[in-house]
């Protein structure tokens, strides 16, 4: 992604530098834009669970990282430091099933090198190797999505507007994101475009992360409070609502951010599509009914009753918004079940949400 | 309504003092109780436009005082007067229409009333009656809702959970509110209730003033976020929804807080009642289409890229939660057509959200 006119990735390995891993650190945009250095498994763990990084992509790049680090500074077991740590960054967030799948193939690889040195070369080999596929996945579903839009425009013989929610984009994956990547090629293939970015409370991904990356690589975007969305649809004001994943059953019911589900309700009953574009990596296979199996993330209440924002003087500050005394409560995801979904957007195509649709991209 | 254990409402009379009115500020809340004094038409107008004072029943009575205020100051020609008061008032905000029914209400009276001692006479008469009358009204909304409410709850046989948008509360009208109303009267029945609280952005009237009134007067209740909702209904954790109106068509259409037609659609995918509670003075006879009919105000992008709210050390602080160079749309309300409502909560008793419904209230 293009941020101030320089390319970035959301995380990538200081190579001047030890054993070092650095990200974007997403609590301070869209003010200022601080580089964060991980040394450590522990630093790993901290910066996923308190959303320096955040989004399936990243966090699954980042828990990978975190695996080689711990590795670096294991003893004569490099499989059991491995091991240990990807325990313990699967557990920082409970929703997204990248984390664990990311830390156990860097197990699997440390498992497989032997001895120490070559444990440490395979963790770091295995850590790039899932970075870059996240980021080869994000440009292939942005293809596949480009072709979606490319398809609505014709139709429409206008520009199309498209609803987002949350920030499924680069800054949630290593580079151009899941629902943002099919927003770019189509940008870049000359399609007229204008995204309506869902600010997405409780912690506005929408405006503070969507809205930054929209902007910095030249796409008109309006934010949007996220009660606005049924009204726009009621209107015929949306061709296409277009999101991530946080997980994805075997059968497309769509975990994604709070939210999410009152967004496809609205695209269904004004006959509007509804894509989620997801790497084939977050589907969890085990699952068949997502409103019951997928274990909902609650954050702390908090983030509800208090926001964080820049004050005209510059300075970032934190504000309450309820009475002293009320409480709150903060569901991270909610779960929009298949029949919602019009079509799922992998790196490998498009297919119905619906396990005979994903049956031609399950692993064996 | 009990604010800090006094019994309040939210406009009234300053009997001490000459033509003065009195209103909460509430851009204040729930952080102080700022009372604010009203002596011109002007003020009053000021204070509708930048919402000091807000809801359907609070601003009609508002409209209806800043007549008196500006007939109190007329010349020899107090119809004049208030024709001119009244049209300017009816202009502060485009969706409610108890602006202009109780505007209107109030130079009828002058117009009867003949010399300029008896129109002041006439039209402080008639605000106080249309402020009285809004506050009985709501009371009997009340009754009538917590009917319907002691049903639910007979059925359920637990405290059962009611979602609410926005506020349609004390601090919306005079006094009781209309979506709260019921709540209260249960509460006062011996129902166990709990409440959740939609935040409401982007003003927030739900975690800023509804969570204050329900606190302020001991009911239970739980602030989240404007995206939970749909998650909630989807786990059976909402037994009804009850939410306000700023107009109603003849035909049931409902016209509320943006982000009421989001949560109406929950309602129906879930088979979650949804009821709409309101004085009869807001219902507009004239339209029958609220989708194409009710205008939609927008309001300031601003409200939508910062918020304004408390730090920890006390002060009001208005932060960005948005790029520089990113804009936003603000679109007060939308519209739930009457398909969604389970029935409409009346002063004058319970319907069906539909012409024949509304008939027997309709005036002549």
């Amino acid at each position: 992604m293009l941020l101030f006119g320089r390319h970035y990735r959301s995380i990538w390995v200081d190579e001047q530098a030890l054993e070092t891993v650095c990200v974007i650190d997403q609590r301070h945009l869209p003010y200022r834009l601080v580089i964060e250095t991980l040394r450590t498994e522990e630093d790993t763990a901290a910066a996923i669970r308190d959303m320096h990084v955040r989004g399936a992509g990243l966090i699954g790049a980042a828990a990978a990282y975190g695996v080689w680090l711990a590795v670096c500074r294991a003893g004569s077991d490099p499989g059991q430091a491995a091991q240990a740590a990807g325990r313990m960054l699967a557990a920082t967030r409970p929703t997204a099933v990248n984390l664990t799948w990311a830390a156990d193939r860097v197990c699997a690889a440390v498992r497989a090198a032997g001895d120490p040195p070559s444990a440490r070369q395979a963790a770091y080999l295995e850590a790039g190797r899932i970075a870059d596929e996240d980021a080869a996945s994000c440009r292939a579903i942005g293809r596949f999505g480009a072709d979606i839009l490319a398809g609505i425009s014709r139709r429409a013989g206008r520009p199309i507007n498209i609803l987002t929610h949350c920030n499924a984009g680069s800054l949630a994956f290593v580079d151009y994101g899941t629902a943002t990547a099919p927003i770019y090629e189509a940008h870049r293939r000359g399609i007229r475009l204008h995204i309506y970015v869902d600010e997405t409370r409780p912690l506005n991904q929408g405006s503070k992360l969507t809205a930054f990356e929209l902007g910095q690589n030249g796409i008109p975007h309006t934010i949007i409070t996220d009660n606005a969305g049924g009204h726009l649809m009621q209107h015929g004001l949306v061709d296409a609502v277009l999101v991530g994943s946080d997980r994805t059953t075997r059968t497309g019911d769509v975990a994604n951010k709070i939210g999410t589900y009152l967004k496809a309700l609205a695209a269904h009953a004004h006959h509007v599509p509804f894509y989620v574009a997801l790497p084939i990596s977050s589907i969890d296979w085990q699952l068949t009914d997502g409103v019951r199996e997928i274990p909902i993330e609650t954050r702390s209440e908090d983030e509800v009753l208090s926001i964080t924002g820049q004050t005209s003087d510059g300075r970032l500050e934190t504000v309450r918004l309820a009475p002293q005394g009320s409480r709150a409560a903060n569901y991270g995801f909610d779960v929009t079940p298949a029949r919602y979904v019009t079509a799922l957007i992998t790196e490998k195509g498009v297919c119905e949400a619906s396990e005979t649709g994903l049956k031609p991209f399950r692993p064996d």
